[in-house]
C-alpha cells in the first residue's frame, strides 16, 4: 500500500523511538507517571509473534552524517464488528512532536491508515477524542469523521478487574 | 482458565450459532439490515489463521436426545494501550436470548472475560454502552465498571473512508 511521503510502517528497530514518543505524549498530556510501558513490552506487543498492535512513524530525512529522525507515531490495532463481520482500524495514539507540527504529518497518518484499511477490506476507522479538544474535533470532522455521541465507554481495571474475576 | 458454569470458549463449529445470535441481537436493536456478516466471515475472522476476534458462548445442557443449545454470545478482541504497554480486552457484543435471561449468563460472561484478562496479564477490560440504557449502566457500575465520560469515539467509514484514503 502506498503511504504518504514521510510516513512508513515501523519495525522492531523503532521500538526505542516509539517508547520515547509515547513518553513525550504523556508529558504533553501532563500524565507522565501513567506510562508503565517499556522498550521490551513495545518489542513484544508491536513486533513479537503474538503482536496485538502496529505502528506508523513519521520520519525527517537525515541532515549531514546523522540518521533519519522519527518525529511522530501512530499506534493502532485491529478492531472487529459483528455487524460488518470484518476488522476495522482503531487508532490508539497519534503524536507528532510539537516542534515538527504544521508539516501535515497528522493528516498524513490518518490518510495512511485509511489506505491500509481500504487495501485490506477493513470497513471502519475509529479513535477517541477528549471532549474539550475543540481543535482536534474540528480537524477530524473536516476529514469526514463523525462522533458516536450516544455511546459511552465503560472500563474495569486494577482492583475492580481482580474483584470481577473472583466473583 | 476456569470459566463460570455454562460458559465456554467458542470453536469454529459454533459459527452458525454465533451468526444466528448476532442477527437476533440486530433484530432486538431494530437494526437487522445493518448486519452484513456471514458464516464464512465468522469462520475467517474468529477462527481462521488471521483471526482478529474471539467468542464465548453460553450453553444450556441437551434435553433428551438433542444437542446442547447455545443461548448467548460474548464476542471480544484484544485492544492495546501505549500507556500500560500490554493488551486489554474489548467486549464488542454481548447477547443472551430474551427467554434465557435472569439465569446470570450476562454477569457470567463478564466474569469469564475478567478471568481471561487476569490469566494473560491484560490490564483493561472495556466496552461501550448506549447512554439511554439505564438498566445496563446500573448493572455495569455495580460490577465495578466506570464510564470514560470525557472521551468521544469518532468514526470514518464508507464513502468518507474512501475519500480520506485518496486525500
Amino acid at each position: 500500500v502506498d503511504l504518504p511521503a514521510g510516513i512508513r510502517e515501523a519495525t522492531a528497530d523503532d521500538a526505542a523511538d516509539i517508547l520515547r514518543l509515547v513518553r513525550e505524549l504523556a508529558i504533553y498530556e501532563r500524565d507522565p507517571e501513567a506510562v508503565t510501558n517499556t522498550e521490551e513490552l513495545v518489542r513484544r506487543w508491536l513486533f513479537g509473534d503474538d503482536a496485538v498492535a502496529s505502528a506508523l512513524v513519521a520520519e525527517l530525512p537525515a541532515t549531514g552524517s546523522g540518521s533519519n529522525k522519527i518525529v511522530g507515531i501512530a499506534v493502532w490495532y485491529r478492531s472487529y464488528s459483528t455487524w460488518t463481520g470484518v476488522p476495522g482500524i482503531y487508532l490508539e495514539d497519534l503524536f507528532v512532536e510539537p516542534e515538527h507540527r504544521s508539516r501535515g504529518f497528522g493528516k498524513a497518518f490518518l490518510v495512511a491508515l485509511a489506505r491500509i484499511a481500504l487495501d485490506r477490506g477493513y470497513q471502519r476507522f475509529e479513535w477517541v477524542v477528549l471532549d474539550w479538544n475543540a481543535p482536534a474535533i474540528g480537524f477530524y470532522e473536516a476529514l469526514g469523521a463523525r462522533p458516536m455521541q450516544e455511546w459511552t465507554t465503560y472500563r474495569v481495571d486494577g482492583e475492580q478487574l481482580a474483584a470481577l474475576a473472583s466473583a
